[in-house]
């Protein structure tokens, strides 16, 4: 691995997605980011960089993970950090998504970081306000800093991610996470492959340039890694999966699937897990998995971004 | 505009109102929160002067913008925040309003922000406590920094308060923010008029000193600033309001309404807005629109309150 | 009272429980927490001893006042304090409290304050992380800090704790408040009472070494303290109580009853309290009433327990 770049800028104004993203921008968040893997394991846990900055977390969409891992991300870094409660909001009153950002964007914060069940909500915001915006999940589109924390850790365990064969196994068709992590590991080198059930594999699969597989024992051959997608519980009944037995059966990874690939395969899942359904216990409790480490890479890559981001920003 | 008096102090232990603040103690305020626009235009946009102290904000009434706006000032002025989650607060286990005040006063907080749906909660409470109270909004009583904010707007465009000519339209017998600014623009000798169908102008009016107008052509005429105000969903249907169609029709403001008023005239709302209900989107988004300045004045105006009660307090 | 031990440090993890806390470690703690009682008084209360340290209130049962008494304790003492939602969280998507402690862990927190309905859950979870866990409540096991704070209470009002007669009267049975009061009474060397109803006082109350009365006459008889209970709103009806109004005739705190107690006993309640169900308001709001200070003594209590737990933290 290069030496961590200290003084790395992402010379944008925003991270909307992997998509567009150059081999080297992504190589110099995961530098940076190693810095503060390093700087979170330490007592003293605090960097004045983001002091006197104002970070926004506006989540349309709920989650504790995403935001919790931001929240402590840009409070490390000395940002003042606050949570938008979009559920207790005007948005009940009748405004617009527009209008909530145009408020927003008057009380002049530094970083709005946005989730929206939509996609393209994110980008459309951007255009509307000064400050930077970082995409932390829009419907089926992108979710950027999970596919750099799971690169990060790809990288840490393996040394390196060109040449690896990363098998996404589960719900390809509803998941951002898939998507960011398909556009960023074929930037990388990496080889790819979308594994699941017919009904869940989208049609751009092989325009994404992946190989598409239907069953686990072809799609984990030889594979370096496997990442394992959340099933939602909506997709659990219906036309989508005819129940959850039979997609665990067929789909969910437990250790006979797991010696389908290499030996020393690792295991990850961008969490909240749903134990028997898409993973067993012993699979994500096991030596093979990298989930807890995946977390602790998402509050790092986060530091990183907002810190790459905020140096760009004007007198910074 | 008189050179900002950085020591000005608020020789006050609350705000809770705009009625019997003085037109110098008006204009000390404003010409703080100028400074505050400026520091919140910079990059570092943090102070120490409420470092050590801490600020709770009890929201009764759940407000986005009012709320983030009285967050994001505090810790811009380096004060500890709390924001109390009153929905799933002790409410709900039966104490009552002055227990739960009693109970935020004996954890030493320095400023209490409250909301609360009943005129007068804010300043039976304020009684209560040692810290200083700063009324968000009682019932239809006062809200006297959304007062304050739109009178900075006012300054900074038209460079005085004094005889400009403005109206107020909608639902102002419901309206905190119309009985806050009333007080304000007479005390600083603008010319105020109330604009709205008879059973949403209050018997009141005119024992505040207001024309009371009951159409817009007249109401709107000569006017230098007109300020809409958000008209409650629940006014929308039944006695208040005949269809949201027929209002609009006759109060809510478009391209022609407008013309009544000055060529400079300029539009304010204290947001949300419901667009197409009490104001067209062309007006709301077009040149002689100050809305989005507002809610950056909101944060300055909550900075130089919050400063000027601190400068009050005990050693302070 | 000794000489505040600025040092103290508590040789533990975690803070689960007054059980196995000896004399010398209570005393510690409540050497400690005086000199926070004053800090709280100053307008400068903040210290930075948990600078760049991550605090995270996880709370599965919603509690105003406890968690804003940890968060305004960690903030004081310059921590980077995180509020989980669990409301919101990954729990409703089916994730199990492991899975969201584990998760938790891996963004290193350095101490995790934990509330949950279940008794023994906080235990459970101190054993899967590595920072340190303080319990703020687990079912009806214990409530170390409330403890601590009520201790601190009586011990500046009296001077001390040895050979005072304190009686718990209430839902005895239900209380994780009781049962950490009795256990560190009993370590203190005072003489407890469980005063209640034959429904609310638990078989244990004899192995936990306490007196059992039935009825309030007998049970305050030369009491120095008067500790009332809150009756949960779920007990109020149905077998464990026959009405509110009966079981005020027979256990609530009034003036008559009071005076069974000694003429300079003082009253306490862990809050919120249900006026007119346990307590009546003029005992409430009475001279002999410590109950606001029991709020105050409780954000001192938990810097003390905050600092003296990091003060055992490696490398602190």
């Amino acid at each position: 691995m290069t030496s961590a770049p200290s003084n790395f800028v992402l010379n944008r104004r925003h991270l909307l997605g992997i998509e567009g993203l150059s081999p080297s921008e992504i190589t110099g968040l995961l530098d940076l980011a190693e810095e503060f893997v390093t700087l979170n394991r330490q007592v003293e846990k605090k960097r004045t960089s983001l002091r006197g900055r104002t970070q926004i977390n506006l989540f349309f969409e709920a989650s504790t993970r995403t935001q919790s891992s931001f929240e402590l991300a840009g409070k490390r870094l000395g940002a003042d950090v606050m949570n938008m409660s979009v559920a207790q909001s005007s948005i009940k009153k009748g405004e617009t998504l527009i209008d909530t950002a145009l408020t927003l964007n008057a009380m002049h914060p530094d970083i709005l970081i946005m989730r929206h069940a939509a996609s393209g909500a994110v980008e459309l915001l951007a255009k509307k306000v000064d400050c930077s915006v970082v995409n932390a999940g829009d419907g089926t589109h992108e979710h950027p800093t999970q596919a750099l924390l799971d690169a990060l850790t790809i990288r840490r365990n393996k040394g390196r991610i060109e040449r690896l064969t990363v098998a996404i196994c589960g719900d390809i068709l509803h998941s951002r996470v898939a998507r960011s992590n398909i556009i960023l590991l074929n930037a990388m080198q990496a080889r790819v492959r979308a594994v699941g059930p017919s009904t869940l594999l989208p049609a751009e699969a092989e325009r994404l340039g992946v190989e598409v597989h239907r069953d686990m024992k072809t799609g984990l051959k030889d594979a370096d890694i496997v990442m394992m997608l959340r099933l939602q519980r909506e997709r659990m009944n219906g036309s989508f999966v005819p129940s959850v037995q039979e997609y665990f059966h067929f789909f969910g990874l437990d250790d006979v699937k797991l010696r389908y690939a290499k030996p020393d395969a690792l295991v990850m899942h961008p969490g909240p897990m749903n134990r028997g359904v898409e993973i067993s216990t012993s699979v994500a409790d096991g030596a093979q998995s990298l989930i807890r480490e995946q977390v602790e890479m998402g509050v790092a890559v986060r530091m990183a971004v907002l810190e790459a981001l905020a140096r760009n920003l004007p007198n910074a």
